[in-house]
């Protein structure tokens, strides 16, 4: 049984929780939330003990850590896990500071724990059906990588203004899938974008609309859209041309129901958001650091896989303030 | 060159004229109609010379004759033909009354000219694809066929008064389908139907929804559903169950677009009614007519074919007005 | 805290335990099962006491019972779980025996004890919607309905021996959820079936393949076809064609993916079978149940759509060996 | 009746000869072609005559011209048929140099001539119902552009040698539906390319994959994909994210069947080519033409539309020779 502590007990805390509920091999032991209520009741739920986040960090009674507190207190939550020998589970982003990470990358490696970086997307089963078939060579060498990803709302001004900007806030996730996706490290980057959405988002100096090119060294090809607003839903869909064939995944719809009137045949909106839409990845994922665990497994996405992304999306920003193609080295 | 001449130079006989300027190979050398003006109009198109009905069939400038006259013509021209010694092309219905229709096989046998029954939608591109998978064992032996067939809107009163019913004017397509795809001739017939979209079409002895069920020797079934009314357009599905896999052909929409809203993902109606919905398929018979003259190979559906989905149409229609099923033999 | 007690934790009391676990406010709080291991197994897993049957019916521990047991001990749970005044959530079918349903609802009506019948499959969400789109007018008056239901593969022989034949224990889910959606009660049933997946079925005495047709007395019409074999997952679609327009429920696949190659476009089979296809449905019906009791409402489907769908499975039956239309009165 | 005279005879005047052979008011002619004999072919399927081009070009017989000849003889033929006054329909691309085509739109805007070049994908039905319903506002403002362009496989090296490259040859099309469905002009192009499906291709300087971004004043974005080969069929897909939703054409495929099977849902391959793809394009468009020269109607795309193009193909050469950001003034 792999006792779990869980640092962080808001809305993504709970889905973790859920999620190793349903996990063979694990339980959430301790919990603990810088607001208490928070942490009491998660604990009601689960049965775990509350305990202060450094106690958890320390306690005898946990053998791994699921990191799902604000981003700027990752750096320390690292630090202190990677120094109490602790297995870590990390939301992402790991910092929005590059540096910082490669910090954290070095107490990580140093102390030799393992270290998940939370990619749930790459766990989604119809974007990890893609990539596994493409592993498999079932449409030979990747040469066109398209990937629609799109919100269904903005979020709010506050949001924005701390989100380090759409580049590193939304489109990492994508930028994550390109490297999943594409086989071959990018080394250039071209962006535009604009606030299309919403003037208030500009005025903000952020974007509500982008598309980035990826080139690799082979001459591989990616193109990322984005947008903050999607009246049908969370689009989120990927495809990948190959030699052989193409692969693609398409949107998860509310239901499988079709009406037919004289306007048409019309089918539900797309899945709302996230946390439904990705609520299978969000078990696979975790079902993921538990079995690496627990048999000793090497884990990926790993910490490098978080200061990749983080590059990719420095260097997207980089090229929309710009206006020129910058390259990755 | 084969040339054809063409009896009937309304909607129908128009359709055929088009199909046949698309052909190589033949041309439509005279046309005949009770009204003039519709028979010059036609001439004016294509050039074809305008005879008398009884002078067209007689004229050695013609190989081949389309009917497309009303269905209580077809007797007598299919007599007159057949004396001439010229290969037939008829619309469906040969004839409403199935002894009539043997009467018929009577002289074209003993004349041995060729004879199509126009069942043009055996020759719809996606149904015929499904037919021919089948025969090539695609889905082993055929065990389940779903046939749906709706009209966009009923037609007029005084069509239906004349119709001979349902299930000889409009089911009839269908259970010539029915035929085409079970590979096996049904021994019994078993029909539900109720006026359920106009009480008038009630008030004058016939039906507008419908569902007959088809079984064979071997224990294969059919299951077939007519409306008169589709808001949705002309809804003409088929599918085959077999014992290795399930074909079906889905409906032919406007076009391919989707548009994506708070409403869903919506797409176009179905092509409206028979002329563009079965546009190809009109067109290919004509040219598997004509292809078999040239070629002096046997012509299927031939006049067999017509008196078997009328015996069965006259099954069905049997079996809904006594409330039992009907045993053909 | 809604405290239920489990008979039966075999596969499907398992999937009841899983359930539960989900739900606020309800807990399995007692385990009974034949086998003291497979009780032992899920009180590990769930924290329920065990006991014996009949202690847990009666225990003061217990208010609401679901009985997952073998359909031929249902009548006496049923009148002893009625006798202890508990509610009762109870598999299906309630029994292969019209008669004996029938005695099992004297007692609960008597008893005045809340009754649910798990048709499972009026909680698939897709399912769900179109007969809650129905009721809410979207398509007008219901017309005509169709229904597939195929098992990707027959059962052992052994099952289908003391299944009571294809119609009372596979087709019974298709009749019931005919009876969801027409909207009115079947007057006539007529089926046709025959062994043509496995001739060992037919030396038994049952069929695997059949097609049954309702008629109501407004003339409405249902269409079932069903087939112990589908080479391509469990085939599980509705169609309603109404006065307005059409719904449909198309299959869940086992993912969005869609590969192409020079072979066309591919997608995924569908979902295996019952236990994932119905993962949510299984889930949402103990929803209902545990929010029902809890809130006092009354509980749909009851113990009389337990009956009825039997009375149709029998009329099924018996159309079949047979040859002829059954009434239903 | 308008008369046309047809100069070229090869595929795609042929494809034209039988277009306008369906449309009401219009004929061919007078056909020419530098070989005689497919001048002679056509002149036996149509009636037309046979004369030397240049006499075509000045014959009182004929009152439009459609050129399909060689690229490189446009701009003789323009400058001809201008100075005999006659209206142009010329196939795309005028000329593969933008100075060229500035010169030609002198002589035509001079002369007054009706002018429209052959950009046919704009009359394709879906494509053409995108573009109408943007304009009808309603997915609102156009915020993101996707298209997909991918040939079934690559020309010969001989015709790649001759192309002026991918971008002029073939992502010309996708240029000009840039335009059409992005209602403002492109300001900026960027473009990565290689040549991933033949080495061969990239040996003779051009490449077969490319990607190009395109942006405009407003911030409104374009992604363009292209690939020389995809084993699939002809893929032509495109869709466009707007404020309100979204709107997209799927490739058509080449009939409607699914067959289900264990390796799941398989459609057929998309149409192979463009001939098939295209066929009720390219009678759009002439009808498009005819239509507004019977009616004095102004012709879109014109000439200036050509141009365009041109220079957005002539901008992403540059990008990918470069590496860098090409601006549009």
């Amino acid at each position: 049984m792999l006792n779990i502590g869980l640092l962080g007990c808001g809305r993504i805390g709970q889905v973790h929780a859920r999620s190793i509920a349903q996990i063979e091999g694990a339980r959430v032991s301790v919990v603990a939330d810088a607001f208490e209520d928070a942490a009491r009741a998660l604990s009601d739920k689960t049965g775990a003990r509350v305990m202060e986040p450094s106690a958890l960090i320390e306690s005898a009674e946990v053998d791994a850590l699921v990191i799902g507190t604000p981003t700027d207190t990752h750096y320390d939550l690292i630090h202190a896990a990677a120094a109490a020998g602790k297995a870590i589970f990390c939301e992402k982003p790991v910092d929005l500071s590059a540096d910082r990470i490669r910090d954290c990358i070095k107490v990580v490696e140093s102390a030799g724990v393992p270290f998940m970086t939370a990619f749930n997307r790459r766990f989604d089963p119809n974007f990890a059906n893609v990539q596994a078939r493409i592993a498999e060579g079932e449409i030979g060498d990747v040469e066109i990588v398209t990937i629609h990803s799109r919100d269904p709302a903005p979020p709010p001004m506050s949001y924005i203004k701390s989100s380090g900007g759409l580049f590193r806030d939304m489109m990492i996730h994508d930028l994550d899938m390109a490297r999943f996706l594409l086989g071959e490290e990018p080394v250039s980057v071209y962006a535009v974008a604009a606030a299309l959405v919403d003037p208030e988002i500009g005025q903000a100096g952020d974007v509500d609309t982008a598309a980035v090119t990826l080139s690799t060294a082979s001459g591989r090809i990616c193109q990322i859209s984005n947008s903050r607003r999607a009246s049908y839903g969370y689009d989120q869909r990927i495809e990948v041309h190959g030699a052989k064939g193409m692969l693609r995944a398409e949107n998860v719809l509310e239901n499988t129901v079709e009406v037919a009137t004289s306007a048409g045949f019309r089918k539900s909106p797309a899945q709302h958001f996230f946390l439904e839409r990705y609520e299978t990845a969000y078990r696979s994922e975790m079902a993921h650091f538990v079995n690496c665990i627990a048999n000793s497994k090497p884990i990926a996405p790993g910490i490098e896989d978080g200061l990749r992304a983080q590059l990719l999306a420095d260097a997207a920003t980089h090229s929309f303030k710009t206006g020129t193609v910058v390259s990755i080295v």
